[in-house]
């Protein structure tokens, strides 16, 4: 028969892959070591070598978030899987959800929620700013929901919500609390356990360094309890917990086939935790800090200023308000055309108001903190060359 | 803060990952261009280099599939995200689904359809063989199907299901037609354009030999029609056709970030694709056929029983009888801890039954054939020392 589609000719040319320094809101470069890893042979994914590796990352999980719990496993999708898969295994069709929004992320989740059938309220931090206690308090007393869902830290503004108490709050409302740290872990304490934390996620390609498209996740016993109460089955085959964690033998039932696992991005991510485990959290944590204060001095020194309030602010993506007169998508693009450096814009809320330089995993350091704003200083003098850095910034 | 988890000691060994020949159902193994090409450096999702990189993999896909179809892209999850996404984006709540069932995949994609809310019924092909057109007819005109859903290549039974004029009775029948072409695609003929096929996805890591976790998909016009004058929302944000659709840029809309894509995973697929293209599909699936004839031929001079009907085998994955008195699992084990060689089991309704050999990408091959033959027969042998090999099996 013939074949009325041809072969397109590009695909004769060679794959080409610049190597850039991504200071953006993540993905961040990845260790060598990862990178390496990823060249391995493709493992079937029953083969005892990809199960063991599976083990290695769930014990690594567990010490990066700080927890115990059996059901801590991976999803094989981006991190908004895990986004999809804490909301999907908790909300059944008209159960309350609260949202707690300080940037695009809890639009984000309010959409999905919605989608699967819940009842979606929001409480809405003023911007730039975290949630207070008191008002997550207030909201849960109005609301009454079956879930609260937070963002430790939101990439859109920058702003990092603080997490202490909240668990205790939530088991006074008999709610589950749900913890998106996609863009915080590593860069802020997290405690999952002692928080009383019901299910977290976080990103593979952030701190981690590891490739996208693998996902850590966590449930607790309470959230398992959840789903097991369940009157009605979960609507997405592909995130059901107890299907997805039989498969990562996490509930000490037999190891089933649930879908195809990606061994390649396995092994990518196993370094990942690997190199993490070997730093220790205080120390990734300290570092990602100590480049953040560098990073703010640096921008303020500038004349910039900041989005997020002082007390606020998340270590690993900082936000800065686009000066008046600056046009930030050209100051983005010079400074990926001139230096391969990435520095983005906003998103969401924060589109077209905030650039977004992230310092995440390799790119924590010194050195990069300190390219990245000379990077930056100079993409905005050739934009608007008659931009007026604050005196005392050339002492940088 | 004092941290009660400490970090795994096993995470201080180093990655072991042995070079096995896949000769499963899938994954198969990969060339060594697309292995090395995932050790390339992360890129972020909306880079130009990645957004060309996408382009490329549309380009090739189409020619794969046969189809002009504009939208035509991929998810960011394993085969089963193809399976989930056709259905979840043409199906509402009470929808009448029609899945022809030849096999385990039959049954997955009823599970997903139920959860999804629409009304499943199944037309069953008889064991080893798949269903006739006019089954499928008699199906169509009772149940009244908005979808019919068929597995081109089942590899739990290892059967071909036939689909040249399905479309166009499915047309007849207003009824949209989804095949899922995991198993098949490049082992079997494919035409989606001239079929009338309205909607497909396979997998990465069968023929293709890409890495698993992420997986081509293709929408025709008529499934976007459907789309569009859905009720109510598609139920999962993450296979959003219309959400991902315009980040793989199909639409002619602006990209818009929908979900951070591994950009490791579309440099492998993009190396496979290339492979593929230049291969050409006439070549490809010359050669799988060819190697199929030359397995099929060596297991019957041993004296097995294929489990497929003549007529209706799958070139890529062959399923044999498991002989009376022998021991799948010890011969399964023995090959793979002997020679690093993977002979699977049955799954599904095949599960005990059946061996599994595959034959794709990189492994078809006759010196593989000749290679999992001589395996597969040292296995049973040594399992089973009496088994009554035929008596010209010694001409292999």
């Amino acid at each position: 028969m013939e074949y009325r589609v041809s072969a397109p000719e590009v695909l004769r040319e060679p794959l080409v892959v610049p190597d850039k320094l991504l200071m953006g809101p993540g993905p961040s470069n990845a260790h060598p070591r990862v990178l390496e890893a990823m060249s391995r042979p493709i493992l079937g994914h029953l083969h005892p070598e990809t199960l063991k590796i599976m083990d290695d990352i769930k014990a690594g999980m567990r010490y990066l978030f700080q927890t115990n719990n059996a059901a801590t496993f991976c999803l094989s999708a981006s991190g908004h899987g895990g986004m999809e898969a804490t909301l999907c295994n908790l909300l059944e069709d008209g159960d309350v959800v609260l949202i707690g929004h300080t940037g695009h992320w809890g639009d984000r989740a309010a959409d999905m929620a919605s989608r699967y059938g819940a009842d979606v309220h929001m409480v809405r931090a003023s911007s730039g700013s975290a949630l207070t206690l008191a008002e997550i308090k207030r909201a849960l007393e109005t609301h009454r929901p079956s879930v609260l869902f937070l963002t430790q830290g939101d990439s859109s503004t920058g702003v990092l919500q603080g997490l202490e108490g909240v668990g205790a709050l939530c088991r006074a409302h008999d709610c589950l609390l749900i913890v998106d740290t996609v863009a915080s872990l590593g860069g802020a304490p997290f405690h999952m356990d002692r928080w009383e934390i019901d299910a977290v996620y976080t990103g593979s390609q952030k701190v981690l360094g590891a490739p996208p498209g693998i996902t850590p996740i966590s449930f607790n016993h309470r959230a398992v309890e959840r789903y097991k109460r369940r009157q009605t089955k979960v609507k997405v085959y592909y995130w059901d917990m107890a299907l997805v964690g039989d498969y990562w033998g996490c509930f000490g039932r037999p190891r089933i086939y649930h879908h195809t696992i990606s061994s390649t991005l396995l092994y990518g991510l196993r370094e990942a935790i690997a190199l993490a485990c070997a730093e220790s959290i205080p120390s990734i944590i300290a570092r990602h800090q100590d480049c953040a204060k560098r990073l703010y001095d640096g921008l303020l020194g500038m004349g910039l200023e900041l989005y997020a309030q002082e007390q606020d602010r998340l270590a690993t993506v900082t936000t800065i308000r686009v000066p008046q007169g600056v046009d930030w998508l050209q100051v983005s693009q010079y400074a990926m055309k001139t230096y391969l450096v990435e520095i983005s814009g906003g998103l969401g809320p924060t589109a077209g108001q905030v650039f977004r330089i992230g310092l995440m995993g390799q790119n924590a350091t010194s050195e990069r903190v300190d390219r990245v704003l000379q990077v930056f200083r100079d993409a905005i003098k050739s934009v608007k060359p008659d931009f007026a850095f604050r005196r005392n910034a050339s002492k940088m």
